[in-house]
């Protein structure tokens, strides 16, 4: 099997761009991603896309190969849906077809516009990510699907709004010189308790926001990587993916996530390594609940004590384990295509050291990303190692 | 690298029943699969799923996990979006993850329900497939870009309307015992000639329906069919995938398939064989003209030979290579996510001798399926083998 390098990596900034459309984004992701990895776009034999809700926000499907003709590729291109994990699901077939010698180059990439929508209109394209006969039409949303699941959360382990506050303040905290963050902005502990609630006990600030922005990044071969002399020193070395049934009221725990347990154990075990090895992270914290729950079920932390991890500093850019030290989903933003790809740059940068933020990992070996749909029926791990 | 069998094969009926719903479409689809297979739903690993137009037809995306459930399957999903070839596309992956001894059983899966957004709406939902900025919002229709295909053809090759007439009889005729057909009416070509025109020089019976209806395949190791001891002679041995310009503006020839026939040379190359050792092939006719296009992208009829393959009797049921068994998307129907997966249960059945036209190609022993997006911006190509 093939070592997968990351030979580039690019990224829009994430914010509020309603008048830019998606292949304008894609385009400007591609472009710095292959700036970054020096390869020709000639060499690309496939394109592995993430999009979610491009129907509703653009009347546009069938992105795969509109986004290689933006991003100046001549190659097939399939598009990869998973809700919110749309990206992640685009980085797994795209590591498989490396792994198993299909493919030599790759672009993989994701983008979603949302802005536009307004936020009523995105919520309810959010919405499509849950299951529509049994939840949206009895009125559920997301806010309220992660409220329920913090409320079972505080019962069955305990916990309170202060602590998912503090993972709220770490992120901001994170993504203050990360020029590409929706939200270069600190805020307090304070501030979070007192913003206006969006569906009890979550309130503004543990939610992340409406995002427009895409990301790119150029995967190789092992044989090319040396071949053509790229410096490409990280590499994906483990890859998994879990399900879960999509409606909350299936579900065994509201408070656990099965998905991405299942998603954890296999790329730890396909990397070869475990979740002590683990130096640095990059979870899915559409809500600050979410980050608590995925760092249990990822083994990063013990069950019932994810909550805390962040206002006991385990978490934070100087903790043992700094999680998303890119600001996550909640401070630098959630374009939803984009995120599982998003994940990937960043860690790419973290560990080669040109990221804003590596100072504080500057001995890190193995990072990991951790990419979830719905309320966690679909989940994607991947792991990322650098050699030192 | 595994041989991938085909160890059964479910189809609802297609057709209109604008009241069902897309998880219960999967749901008898997925039934009938298992029962062909005879394999645990429990030893099951992961759904490979097709679907283009949920977002507008159901309010549904991440219908990945979603079906998984449908189908009574625990195991990680996800959904493949390619336009009309979005089925192909979820073969492909699956494909690709047995061979490379990823997994051992896996469900292939794809439905689309249409009928429900009326013929306005659904085709209104069809031109996700299309370009909006460039071609939608023109006004440019799928009838319309295949006219425009059409009439190029005429003027580039020859050809004249009564030879797409036959095209239509043909299919109309081979799907006259199929009892999944959305149509088992005989039609004559002065009929396919009087039809009202939809865009000209295409007529009402140049045009495939709009349908509902799902399609599942259990695909697995040659491993795992002999330790358990299945009856699955068939095999998927090649597989290939093709991109292009998304709208028709950009490309060189309007009347040729390029994605096709990269995807073709893919295919053949990678099971080892030749266009000419093909026996028998179901084709992507969204229209008459697109099945003429198809034959000489994939080789198997010379350029500007493919208009009269049909009314010479080349592509009948009993002519040298009966093209569209099933009645293709023209008489069988075009429930879009699911007629990839569907080409690959007819033929499955065709060549095992179970389908009531298997008695036309006894002794065939190569099939192929193409797949095609939009103008063919998308193209998948599988060859299916069995032993005689």
């Amino acid at each position: 099997m093939s070592d997968v390098r990351v030979a580039g990596v690019g990224l829009t900034a994430f914010g509020a761009t309603p008048e830019r459309t998606g292949r304008d984004l894609f385009g400007e992701a591609s472009i710095e991603a292959f700036e970054d990895a020096g390869v020709p776009r000639a060499d690309v034999e496939a394109l592995f896309y993430g999009n979610f809700m491009g129907e509703l926000a653009e009347h546009q499907g069938h992105q795969g190969p509109l986004m290689a003709e933006a991003a100046g590729v001549r190659a097939p291109a399939t598009r990869y849906e998973a809700a919110c994990a749309s990206g992640g699901a685009a980085v797994r077939e795209a590591v498989t077809r490396i792994r198993n010698g299909e493919n030599d180059v790759v672009l993989v990439g994701g983008t979603e516009r949302m802005t536009n929508l307004g936020t009523g209109g995105a919520t309810e394209a959010l919405a499509l990510a849950a299951d529509d006969l049994w939840e949206v039409r009895a009125g559920m949303t997301f806010p309220g699907a992660y409220a329920l699941m913090a409320q079972a959360y505080f019962e069955e382990y305990g916990g309170e709004r202060e602590d998912l506050a503090h993972i709220a303040v770490k992120n901001h905290e994170h993504a203050l010189p990360n020029e590409k963050a929706q939200y270069q902005q600190e805020i307090e502990v304070t501030d979070v308790l007192e913003a206006p609630q969006v569906s009890t006990p979550l309130g503004l600030y543990d939610s992340c926001p409406i995002s427009d922005g895409a990301a790119a990044v150029v995967l190789t071969s092992e044989a090319y990587a040396e071949e053509t002399g790229l410096e490409a020193p990280v590499s994906i070395t483990g890859s998994g993916q879990g399900g879960d049934r999509m409606a909350l009221h299936d579900r065994e725990y509201l408070a656990r996530s099965p998905a991405a347990r299942e998603a954890g154990e296999e790329a730890y075990e396909d990397a070869g390594i475990s979740a002590s090895d683990i130096d640095v992270a990059e979870v899915h914290d559409c809500f600050t609940i979410a980050e608590a729950i995925a760092l249990e079920a990822l083994d990063l932390e013990p069950v019932g004590e994810g909550i805390t991890a962040a206002r006991a500093g385990r978490t934070t850019a100087d903790g043992d384990l700094p999680v998303n030290l890119s600001g996550g989903l909640k401070a630098k933003g959630h374009p939803v295509g984009a995120t599982g790809v998003a994940q990937i740059a960043e860690l790419t940068s973290i560990l080669r050291g040109d990221h804003p933020n590596s100072e504080h990992v500057e001995d890190a070996t193995a990072a990991l990303a951790h990419n979830a749909g719905g309320t966690v029926a679909s989940a994607l791990v991947h792991i990322l190692e650098v050699e030192r």
